[in-house]
C-alpha cells in the first residue's frame, strides 16, 4: 500500500494502487484516466519513451491539482501516480483516479486533472523515434530541446 | 483472462480484467469508469444492493454500446463488465474501459457508455435501505416496482 495519494515512481504503476486511494462510501463514481505510450504519432513510429521529473516538485504539483479539484468539485477525492524512466509501447505513464458521489463530476474532474498535469507538473519526456530522439520540454509539447531537458533553475524561476 | 469484451458476472470485477481488453499500441489514452455502491442517497442510507439481469440479453446490449462507440469515435476499443447479485457499500457494480489514440475521445466515449448502459441494458437493482426495499425498474430510475422486477416479456416487447 502506497503511503502517498500523489506520487512519482520509476516502477510500473498498478491501476488498483491508485483507485483504492479514492474508494469510499460517499462515492458512487470513480473516473480513471490512464495514459499509455502510443506507437505512432502523426505517422512517426515511437520505439520507446523516457520520462524524467524533479520528483519532489512534481509530487507537490500533483497534490496541488488534487486540492484544486476539491475546491472546484466539492466532495471529490483524487489520487495520481506518474512514472519516470524508460517506458515501452503500451506501458502506463500516468494514472489518475477521482471519486465523487455522482458520475458527471468524476468525468469532469478527471479530465481537468490530466490537462493540469500537462500544464504545471515538471515532467519531461524524451521521444525515441526510429530516426532520432527529442526531449519534449513541456507536456503541452510547445517547447522542445535537442540536447536535454531544461536546467532545474530555468523551471524554478519560470 | 476473460474471453468476452462485454460480460455480466456474479463475481467481484477486477478493474484490470476490463482495462487489459483495451490496451493496444494505437492507444495513448484509456478512460475507465467505475460505478460503486454509495452509502447515502438523498439522506437515505443504503445497506446493500441487489442487481439482477437477463445476462445473455444484457451482454448483447453492452456489445451494442461498444459498436455504437466505434461508429461514433472511429478508432476506439471498448470493454464493459457489470456485476449482479448482492453488492455491499463500495463494491464495484460496473467497469467501463475505452481506449483511443487521444484523450478527449476516451473521456467522451466512456461517458457515453455509462449513459447508454442506463438507457438500454436490462439490469435491475433492488435497494435495501434501513427502512425497506425497492426494485428500481430501469437504471434511469424513472420506474420502480414495489414487489419485483418487471416480467421478462414486458422487457422484450418494450
Amino acid at each position: 500500500m502506497m503511503e502517498k495519494d500523489f506520487w512519482i515512481t520509476d516502477q510500473p504503476i498498478e491501476i488498483n494502487d491508485v483507485v483504492e486511494k479514492v474508494v469510499r462510501p460517499e462515492a458512487g463514481a470513480i473516473n480513471t484516466f490512464i495514459g499509455t505510450v502510443r506507437e505512432f504519432t502523426k505517422g512517426k513510429r515511437t520505439l520507446y519513451l523516457e520520462y524524467q521529473a524533479y520528483a519532489a516538485m512534481a509530487e507537490k504539483k500533483l497534490e496541488e491539482i488534487g486540492q484544486e479539484i476539491s475546491e472546484k468539485w466539492g466532495d471529490a477525492k483524487t489520487a495520481i501516480a506518474h512514472r519516470t524512466g524508460r517506458l515501452d509501447i503500451s506501458d502506463i505513464a500516468v494514472v489518475i483516479a477521482v471519486s465523487t458521489p455522482h458520475r458527471k463530476d468524476s468525468f469532469e474532474a478527471s479530465r481537468y486533472a490530466i490537462e493540469r498535469i500537462k500544464e504545471i507538473v515538471p515532467i519531461w519526456k524524451k521521444e525515441h523515434w526510429e530516426d532520432g530522439t527529442l526531449w519534449i520540454g513541456d507536456q503541452k509539447e510547445t517547447k522542445s530541446y535537442e540536447e536535454n531537458r531544461p536546467a532545474k533553475e530555468e523551471i524554478i524561476n519560470d
